[in-house]
């Protein structure tokens, strides 16, 4: 792994500018350097934390969540992000709020954030929502800002939409990055983005879509595998496709999880829910149709029942590269024997990659607080080397 | 508006070291020059705030907010001018709290305030409890800082009570301020503060009483309209008197909104319920008589429906000074067609008004932080100067 | 009451390194050093603050609480300690989060914790459940810690477990040490830690057992009296009457609360629950048999109603020492004829001794402060020391 310097060298060849005062939607929205430099700044944060140097670039100044599904992982990181850059945490609890009475999106958006620096929203339930909830937000904060009632420009960062999840599968590409020993090594490499049969029902299609529309960037060959009838929304599977070609990848699809596990050096096995079925759902919910999406739910749970040998198994995991492959999950996993009776992956694989699974995990905190470093910081490379220079204490314990 | 220089000069002439340590319950508890002082503190930090200079006074300690009714705006208001000067905002959530398993409101409030340095508190549901509640608070507290178990006393800053909405007000006026040029520009002007018609019920007394009760001082006019049997509290009407007496303006009555808006500079309609209604449904509330309650809205819906084309249309617009009287409100507003089918303003009035309307909100948060500020800062002229001498950034972005 | 210099003097006498980077489970998991010696500290810090000099060793960071029970005065303590260090609260709330999706511990506790530096945890529902939970959490997060997932390691401050509520204990000692002048002060003082009648139902045995275990290591005679069948746990009886051995003081049982009473110097009359009875509900908890839960409630109320005698009356407190015994309680108590008809204590007794009551309360911030300050900080009197001497103030109010 680089250390502070050789960090801030690579940050320095990239071209990131844009980030600069601008929203975190999808990660196919920002250019390779762009990545890039967030990969670069993310590490840098924990190069400064891990050596007890304070990376606070805020005095004063909120960061609001609006989560609108519940979180532990993803809310925590988002805290621990805002905390580290010195922003206090608020939470628009939109049950304690008036956005029932009658409010509008372009209110609630502008009245929490006349001293708002970002707003991080997780909003991944409904096909067709959650992403457009989000540009919404930022045109509104954009009309405030504009109009000058807003100071600054809250900046959003999607902490998980319906189409994409950038600070999971941002946080996982580092994971990968810092394993094998970086970019250069990914060349080639085979990761296996594939289905897994769980009992629960609706799971989000943003971490597969994060996953396809961010590893084929670099070289690496995306192998997506799901039963039939589980397909991912096209749009993402084109821009995967795109990418493969300019980045020099390859993505493939298959109705097999063997073939997909066949040789790869990295497997992530989820469950997730068919991209059509949920769009019905939406529809059925716009509708409010309640009986409508009961059924539907048990029509999607019988059908994953057909699939329960989509799991993650020790046999499974002899298929890989030397039967090594790096096993990734977003988690909370579905542990056969464990959180289940029959779930995504066997207890002994899971537990066997127990540790670089909360390594992968424990990199969100850090790229949450680089992206809104970049989006708030006019020249990185001068504060972090500020930051450095003056190694204010994090922890004053002496 | 005036810049920084200019608003330390101004607020130099005033007369305020009774702000010092004490609450904020009423606008009119205070002396013109203390509301002054106020207003010339809130525009201070707010170019503070615009130069990117730090306006912390606090290097730590609790802000305590205790909202008994939902909120949006005053919610995150209190919350950024809390984070504005350093305080970390805690939420009283008496759900979570051990208050309903015997706890005293005497207990309660020394419990929590043991390095809380400001308590918000929103208490507006029942004539003649919110406004004694926040006394009994100030008063708990109090004796607990003589008895020397509380190391400060923490002040108490009104975020809605039965009787007055100071930071509502306070937020409105000094949006009229600046609107207009200054203060020396307000004399002879007209507000129509008037009732307007809402599908919904109970709508607080608060706000257009906090509007009679202020806006009187400034040598206006405030023209209060409303139809029989929606009178607003006698006492606040005694006070409105009292300051247009005193303060060379005029406080008129009419059941008239037409009236009400004849050449007004300045038009807030707004729904409320009728004081007697509210007084009522308090004794009901204390006799436990929930049919009683129900009877008393249904009986209270009806009325208000009698009062439907009491309503800021754009005829009744044009009826204003040139036509062009700005439109406030507190918000959230009922747009007829948009949030309701018959509501309190037309659709392209409000939407005409909605710049200035989120500017007016925008003032809360600093009306909110100059309040605490006045509060608990010995000097603040030098306070204020020091905090612009030694800038420290707020966004150290460089 | 010691100055900050002598404080800081009576520190150096101690042993306390074992406390760095340590959890804090139980008072008798400490030694008598390492026990003054946060006794010292709490007391340092609050002198410091009083002079208002900013306490603030945490320039970031996140301390987690996690309350599996309501509460009120220990969150806000809690809050409190964690604000004045300059951490920020955040909530693990059970319900927001995943937890319920399948999470096991050990994941939950190392997903909250990537920034965290410290977790406070109540947990006192259940018998044989609330202080195992805090030592798996601790030993989790070990783990993260050591594969390098965690930068550091968060550490464990017991809000309340099922044995034990040291940080109720030691702010009730601290209160004792200070109220009679010093611990050389304590050597032969009678304490009577006796049950009283509450109409409700299943409080926790975790503060008689947190006097117990803790009153007894400075020389004084703890008298712990309850009905029949309000046994507290065998170990803990264990703890203090070996306790009373080795530090010369005395530990007794009756049951009698009138020979308890017989000239003690400090009585703490307070309703628990039988320890046997607490054992059979975690059972039935555990077997999911809420009908028994409800059966035995009923037989528990029916048993506790054969005791509404043991009552604090004024009678009663004629028979202490001098008849004025330090009346000590953990708060919100029973109150005949305000919080209930018939309660723990009569009106007059617990309001003649309500400055004392919330000066006990006052400690608890300072203790959990001390106690997390003496976790995290390498050398605390080098540490304490840097702060009087950089004297930032806390409120910079010039």
């Amino acid at each position: 792994m680089k250390n502070f310097n050789e960090l801030l060298e690579e940050l320095k060849g990239y071209e990131f500018s844009n980030l600069y005062h601008d929203d975190f939607h999808h990660t196919w929205d920002k250019s390779q350097d762009e990545v890039q430099a967030i990969f670069a700044v993310a590490d840098a944060l924990r190069r400064l934390r891990e050596e007890n140097i304070s990376t606070r670039i805020f005095d004063s100044g909120l960061a609001i969540s609006l989560f609108r599904d519940n979180s532990t992982r993803t809310r925590f990181s988002f805290s621990s992000a805002a905390n580290l850059l010195g922003l206090e945490i608020q939470d628009l609890d939109e049950g304690k709020s008036q956005v029932a009475h009658g409010e509008t999106v372009k209110e609630t958006a502008n009245m929490i954030s006349f001293m708002a620096d970002v707003i991080g929203i997780r909003d991944d339930m409904y096909i067709g929502k959650g992403h457009q909830y989000m540009k919404d937000v930022a045109q509104y904060v954009q009309e405030g800002y504009d109009a000058g009632t807003l100071e600054q420009r809250p900046t959003i960062v999607n902490l998980q939409c319906d189409v994409d999840h950038p600070t999971q599968s941002m946080s996982d590409m580092l994971h990968v990055i810092n394993h094998f020993g970086g970019v250069e090594n990914l060349k080639g490499k085979k990761v296996a983005m594939t289905w897994a049969y769980s009992p629960s029902y609706g799971k989000p299609l943003s971490v597969p879509q994060g996953i396809a529309g961010l590893f084929t960037r670099f070289g690496m060959e995306v192998a997506l595998a799901h039963p039939e009838g589980y397909e991912i929304m096209p749009e993402v599977e084109e821009i995967a496709q795109k990418n493969a070609e300019q980045y020099g990848g390859k993505f493939t699809k298959t109705n097999s999880m063997e073939e997909a596990f066949k040789d790869a050096d990295i497997v992530y096995p989820k469950s997730w829910a068919p991209f059509k079925a949920m769009e019905e759902r939406t529809e059925l919910y716009g509708n409010g149709d309640f009986d409508g999406i009961d059924a539907l739910e048990e029509k999607l749970l019988e059908q994953n029942k057909q699939h329960t040998d989509w799991a993650c198994t020790e046999e499974l995991m002899k298929l890989t590269k030397e039967g090594k492959a790096l096993y990734m999950h977003c988690l909370p996993a579905d542990i056969t024997g464990v959180s289940c009776e029959t779930g995504e992956v066997d207890e002994s694989v899971f537990y066997r990659y127990i540790d670089p699974l909360y390594l992968e995990a424990s990199y969100k905190p850090y790229i949450i607080a680089a992206m809104i470093f970049m989006q708030k910081v006019k020249d990185p490379v001068k504060t972090l080397q500020r930051l450095k220079d003056e190694a204010k204490p994090r922890v004053g314990d002496l």
